[in-house]
């Protein structure tokens, strides 16, 4: 779903913009380049050429130097041109169910931080938005300047299909593309958070430099995202990485989407939750449940192991289809370590193709809470036009 | 599983290819053009432009036209530039189990033709090279003309992984590639030749334009294919689109792969002509099958529509995973009509997530034995750095 960037994107708009994400990635390779080796290096013509570099220095991404003396010649000083460090470049901002986190990415493609806060599950998309601004004005302490090139991807809760369509409007989400162009006047991307998470396991976390890879998430809801040759797939409607409704108790349990016996009903937090209660254990939350799991309670493995299986089972599915190289396992539930993902790798063994078998790699995430934000930047450097390549590990502070 | 392309392939001759490239799109969108009307189009310096169309002509991929004199400006000449349409582009080849099938296009991505032979199983990859030249040199009466921005497209049975892995090992696919080249001196490409009908059909065949698609082939195998944002999905490891090894009864029946229930073991011909026999049905052959089920022989209709139930059931956690917008059945058991397609349909609803219920489109394929074959030309305009972009609906002699 994208806003206010497809405008006015023509065959020569596009040419254009490949040729300005030429320039971009060639001062992002080679650090500062006289205009003289721009042009060789680029291919292009002079008026090109010219006409490039001077719409990304009115805009602030790219700054020319002051002429080295010592590099004259002939007594004519040689500017050189290089990317402004204080660009910004990226924004990400998860609008979670009852948090706002955010994270910024300046032109180099450099995670300049991240912040987070906690709100009501009532608050407004109006107040929502006024917390992530502050959030970004906190990160960078107004030194980040915004540009015509920048952009924003946003994550939020639920499927985000056809932009109007009934599931984004049922939720107010229409409104958000806008209300956020017009906070920060830059293009707004929009997905699903937890599909953004798997983007940023791929690109920062668990899965960094692989291409092909699978993420699950197992927390109050059961979703996840598959990152297909490096970019974050999204299906023809928006409606992919539905793992949690994947069928694995035919006529089983009623869930919340409507379908019978969906991996949700057996796998979601609420799900274990409820099967360790019926099985006479006491807990009313992961936490709870997990320290039950520490000091050694039986059922609570038991439960587990068994969410585990379904999981595998389901898993098992989608890596004939798909082929990932990685599966990242998020969410409260992965907190159980090996009394989850063993029986998932169990399962999950017993159900694939066995050529396949030694090749998936099956991981637990590393980015915690802020990797929907980081998402959203990797969402804006992979679909921005302009900002397609990133370097495959970049440092980043969010690295835990 | 790119062989014979990549060898110098640096940075700086990725950037010329795909200057090479703009080029060429630029003549076959504008038909002709004359190099300054090149120079404004594609923003590229004179020195730059001139080596590269003199390359493409020197190739044959160019033809420089005879000055039109109506269109002389001050007594010179103005030369145009078009495309050769003589010069061929890419070569698909089959190698089916018991036959060849090859199909061809020209520089304009169009399909010059296709041609089909059989021969006995055991044919060595060395007669079955022999027999594609055969055919290939049928299709064109020698009249097309590879140079060195062609190259072929081939499709093999099974999986196609890594380079030098243990499947391709296994079947001799290793010297195939070599083998190849060696013929016709052009790179080569090769795939699963499932998964290549499956590009086939998004490009020519029944989802012709759609860019997320599922295949899935009903034949002596049970396999498939995705096409993600329009390009073919191989998967980490080259194994994709298993749909034949999903399991879809627990602790069922032993399949070829080593896994126990695969959708294999239920919805085969094999599968389905064995169920119609243990339940008291006579038939050697899928024609015989169906043939009982157009007479109105109701244990026919009973074990196609439980295969179609198991298929739709796989279908459906492949769909909620993935979210294509069109699946497309083809292979011997398709011919079974709405005996096959209804109850797969009824599964599918049943199982997919509500939202995306709608939104799925339920196809019979179309292009028959020589998909596998235009496939093997989708690929080559796919994936060659030269030759990425194709027309969404060519003129094609194969829309059956």
């Amino acid at each position: 779903m994208l806003c206010g960037m497809q405008s006015h994107d023509g065959p020569l708009t596009r040419l254009r913009r490949s040729h300005e994400e030429l320039v971009l990635d060639l001062l992002r390779k080679h650090g500062s380049l006289s205009r003289a080796e721009l042009g060789k290096h680029s291919g292009l013509s002079r008026t090109t050429l010219y006409e490039i570099i001077g719409e990304l220095v009115a805009s602030g991404a790219v700054v020319a130097s002051a002429p080295d003396p010592a590099l004259r010649k002939r007594g004519r000083p040689v500017e050189t041109l290089t990317l402004n460090p204080e660009a910004g470049q990226a924004i990400g901002i998860d609008f979670a169910r009852r948090a706002v986190h955010v994270a910024a990415a300046n032109v180099a493609h450099e995670i300049v931080g991240s912040a987070s806060e906690a709100h009501a599950a009532d608050l407004s998309w109006e107040d929502r938005v006024d917390l992530a601004q502050r959030l970004v004005g906190s990160l960078t302490g107004g030194a980040l300047r915004l540009g015509p090139l920048n952009a924003i991807g946003a994550g939020v809760v639920g499927p985000v299909g056809d932009p109007g369509g009934e599931a984004a409007y049922a939720r107010g989400l229409d409104g958000l593309p806008g209300l956020l162009h017009k906070r920060f006047g830059v293009p707004v991307l929009l997905d699903n958070n937890t599909r953004l998470a798997a983007l940023a396991e791929s690109v920062w976390g668990a899965a960094a430099g692989d291409q092909d890879v699978l993420y699950l998430r197992l927390s109050h809801g059961v979703g996840g995202g598959l990152v297909v040759g490096g970019s974050l797939h999204r299906g023809a409607y928006g409606l992919s990485g539905e793992f949690g409704h994947i069928t694995v108790v035919p006529a089983g349990a009623r869930c919340e989407c409507g379908g019978d016996g969906c991996l949700e009903t057996v796998a979601s937090v609420g799900a274990v939750l409820d099967a360790y209660r019926a099985a006479g254990g006491h807990a009313d939350d992961v936490t709870a449940l997990l320290d039950a799991l520490g000091s050694g309670d039986e059922t609570a493995e038991s439960v587990l192991r068994s969410a585990g299986r379904q999981v595998g089972l389901a898993l098992a599915a989608v890596c004939n289809a798909v082929g990932p190289g990685v599966i990242v396992i998020g969410g409260e539930l992965a907190a159980a370590g090996d009394a989850l993902v063993e029986p998932v790798e169990e399962a999950l063994t017993a159900h694939i193709l066995p050529l396949s078998r030694h090749r998936v790699d099956l991981r637990r995430a590393t980015l915690g809470e802020v990797g929907g934000a980081l998402g959203g930047i990797a969402l804006v450097l992979h679909e921005s036009p302009l900002l397609a390549r990133y370097p495959a590990q970049p440092d980043s502070e969010e690295d835990a």
